[in-house]
């Protein structure tokens, strides 16, 4: 009810502020006799760890995993597996001087509208912090799905106006973490981290896009009407910090396309019943029909800027704002993780979902 | 869990199929003592109802809404409110010919993998018939909002590749409904309505994108995290048949924008904090600021074409599908009532959601 | 949220008044593909129907039940099943006269507080009519179980302090529909009828308990902490009218053995794992055992009377009221099936949602 | 779906095992602006607690609750409330002998078949420790409903065959701490001490009953038809681990009344209505009217035995098993506590949903 929750079956919670004592996760829902990775699970949370590079935020946070329930001997139990972050390296002091202001683009108004009062170190709970808490459960979502052959990747494919024009299909996923801004074109890559720079430089920031590729779903997953496949994984995307929109198969462009080309003609091989085109995207009406599900995600600039900004308080007096700490100026390198995270948490509860015939 | 239900507090259950005996809905969590306008629900009805113009389908439904329960003397009773609409026109024929065969683009083939059967007559629950009983619930949030001071509209602002660039606050919304495709801008509507009579003519279809402004909420809707206000309104878009992408304030276009330019500066202005710009779409970190809400949801044409198809049947047999009966060349004109359905049921669900203080 | 839904998966929503148009309801999550006997439905809605005997009220409802959907050929299609039994012999007129008075023990002077109204006529959705939808509902799941092997049955077990000592394993459960009381013992049934009669013929009315069984029920049904199978039980019996008492297994009187007498030893037989005794009910750590279920709850004597009673009005004036219209001296013979349809949803549910491992 | 959380909109998830790391809870929902008295939350533990007498086990845990989110500078930020109590003193030792046996009467059996495999040490989740997480979470949920007045005791009301007869009304419930059985008739509590003595020396247990009053709730409280409140307070007392059965106001007992006795005259007093007897328990239609609220939950003797007990492994063999370390002889002085927790969740949940009017 007060939104902390995601998924149904496999149903996470997540709690704690951006620079609280710890921030963690409950998963209840996980199947009993999963092999859990803990190796794993920190690897991801390392992939989304702040300060990896010179383009991302500096904050410095080991983020080590403490497993506090639900796994014994390796083993998932059935049970809930609680997973905790410690916070580290909290520069509340960073927030002191804008106590009382309203940053613009950020939650602090509605935060104070909402709650009569808000925790200010930081974003409290609005901080894109929280969502270390939901890469740690996603690591067991993705086991989860990879012991069933579901594997997801995301990646950079816009910033600003730079634009990745190829599909997935053209590009080599593989390539993705070998630069640091996570696009797997190196050519484009080289581009967007130029790019990057010059805003740091200019104290400014900028948008982007981050793509996925959902591989192995078996045909099936997905319930129609109100939670269509893309419906949650849209609401899943549109839940993290900074989204702004949601596009899966063919997307706003395919909204040009008449339907004689739009359609996705059946035909079977190898015992399987296929399509030639994918504008689909992998999902028709509402439900996995064992294509590739892909979409797309828009990210705005970030709302932290390393220039003076005019605003008001919490009295409504103007001010002028300037941001101090340590923020990136691109949010995308890190959002593919998070991306990924999300996509993996709202697969693995649909994949439990699905058992709709007694047959 | 199926995915029928809508909505936490102000919550809707829609069940019937295309070519049964009925569609319906029930309302659980509308509270007392609101006055409803039975014939406002039945307008409503109409807004939506097919055959009203030559660019929609011919079928002839009179959807005659029955009140079932919840409302005695004119006023909810905070018990739940069971809305029915029969089904009458049901060319059920129009389908025997394609009984075992998946239509291209169609929830055919997935719903046959997912339950082990289905009802084939015009894609039973599928088929956007259901959307009805959305239409139908959603007359009664939109009495709810507007005891608030809450309202809502939806155009339609882009038909393949014609699109409306004016900003909805430069268009004159009271025009929408003065002609057959939904289009406030006169002069656009008349190409509009050329283009999609063009794709008809030849058993063709196109698709497009629907806008909509919400005004009047109050600062404070929306929970964070999961359950972002934009996160919650992006799946009820999503939900929609043949939807494929959702963005609001600066949606898409914003990824490209510094975020110097982008930022909303807040002010304040008869005792209330507004912010000068509105990329924010009136929400941040996923609650309502008091600006205007609005968003952008994509299309995709029309799956069921009157020309010639090929495809597979259940036994993975080419076969040939050619559209019988009568159908949409294209679903914006249509969607709008249902693009506000939907946001109305989410608008009134945070609404309701939203007691977060003991203060 | 607002309570008029009743499960996870298989979920049902009710709807309707005493003296509406329509009682019905909606079940979303009944698994596709189990073949429906329709005449089943009628036939468990004739066992609760009122009328049928000396002893129970004269209020005449043919309770015919209409299928809206979900149903296709008449199998389950995995969409929503909507049953309708629409209201016939509504005599609002004998309400009218205590409109505005409180009816001791009653949920008049409650849902006035609650809601700022109520509908006065004949307890609008306070009304044991309500469980009219539930009997419907209740015919599918045991339909569902009944695939599965798992089978339920109640009876009278004690009205006043007529009290039946036997356990149900002592008696021929078979005989129970045999006489208009429903127990099946048929010398104690003939004292409980004339109890009743007896408390009818003063105007006053009497309580009493039902007891149930649940046969067949595989081991691993129940989910551990709060959703515990017998909380799910006692929940489910708590909330049928006029419930004031729910125990499982050796239930109240369990309390005064010791642990070395109530414990129950396992033995394997037939290559199964069983207990000698079976004070747990079936139910261990809330989770099936394998073993018999059986409970026993507690219903309080009819609210309404044939006598003058003295109340208030919604005024607070003090006013005489006497019961007129067509009631039930005792519940309990019209609670058996209301205690088995509640049971059966239970049991259908948590079938449902037992899938916790992922071997 | 999983089991581990209860409420609707004060809703509480509990992780971890007997002998694992941690226990904890997560508060999703609690109100912003409420002031938490943490020594409060320690001192509700220290009554849980183990060892604090010498009729209840030994085992040693300090129980320090740590706050991981949720509060910023003493008051709720209406942001998830995480509060973790780490295990110290575990045993594990003390279970490796019985790693692949059942005992009698507990979950071991029934979470085998379940999850496939099961933590044997110290029964893992289905152990009574994990209450330590509920009865932290209500300690917050108490705070919460003292701010709107309302108060909630539970004593010890029968333990085997010694039955406190009085009602609440003629208990000093004040004295209810100032014994170590919590039993408020100081000579009761010592038949009571003496008796569990000597089930104690004998190697067996005992079961008993645990009775509550909440006052002060105003009328309103409750959803009619299946979340009725006191359908929610016993599904609540049978979650906790022991619980056989559940009966409010006049119970079990009232089945014997005639309607004419047992129905609760209306009358005015001070501008309320009030009721002249209180058999509705405060409850009438699943609704509070204001009257004192009460019940009766019973516990069954405690199922490890410091006795020789015959059973069968994982295998079917027959073993014997006797019970070592450290277990309460009798469930009952330490179920206080938890019925209060369990009670004062149900409460602040249902007063937070409590909004059912637009006026």
């Amino acid at each position: 009810m007060a939104g902390n929750s995601f998924g149904e079956i496999f149903r996470i919670t997540t709690f704690g502020e951006s620079h609280g004592a710890a921030l963690g996760v409950v998963i209840d829902g996980c199947p009993a006799g999963l092999k859990i990775d803990t190796a794993f699970i920190q690897s991801e949370l390392d992939r989304r760890r702040p300060g990896q590079s010179s383009i991302v935020t500096q904050r410095k946070e080991s983020d080590i995993v403490e497993i506090l329930s639900g796994i014994f001997e390796g083993v998932s139990q059935g049970t809930p597996i609680a997973l905790l972050i410690r916070n580290e390296d909290q520069h509340s002091k960073d927030y002191e001087h804008i106590k009382s202001m309203y940053r613009p683009s950020h939650a602090d108004f509605t935060y104070d509208v909402k709650y009569g009062a808000r925790d200010y170190r930081g974003g409290g709970r609005s901080s894109a912090r929280e969502t270390v808490a939901r890469v740690a459960a996603a690591a067991i979502a993705k086991q989860l799905l990879m012991h069933y052959g579901i594997t997801l990747t995301a990646y950079v494919s816009k910033v600003g106006t730079l634009k990745l024009e190829k599909s997935y299909m053209d590009l080599d996923l593989t390539k993705t973490e070998e630069n640091i801004v996570r696009c797997p074109d190196p050519e484009m890559a080289e581009k967007m981290i130029e790019l990057i720079k010059e805003y740091r430089k200019n104290g400014d920031t900028i948008g982007g896009c981050v793509s996925a590729v959902i591989k192995g779903v078996p045909a099936g997953l997905g319930e129609p009407v109100f939670d269509k496949l893309h419906a949650d994984l849209g609401k899943a995307m549109l839940s993290i910090n900074a989204c702004k929109g949601f596009e899966y198969g063919s997307g706003f462009a395919g909204t040009e396309l008449a339907g004689s080309l739009h359609n996705d003609t059946f035909y079977k091989e190898d015992q399987v019943v296929k399509t030639k085109t994918n504008h689909s995207g992998g999902i028709q009406g509402g439900i996995s029909n064992g294509m590739d599900i892909y979409f797309n995600v828009a990210f705005k600039p970030v709302a932290t800027l390393m220039q003076e900004q005019s605003s008001v308080d919490e009295n409504g007096e103007e001010v002028v704002i300037q941001g101090k700490g340590r923020h990136d100026p691109c949010v995308l390198p890190r959002a593919v993780p998070i991306v990924e995270a999300m996509a993996a948490l709202t697969m693995a509860d649909h994949l439990l979902r699905n058992r709709n015939s007694i047959l």
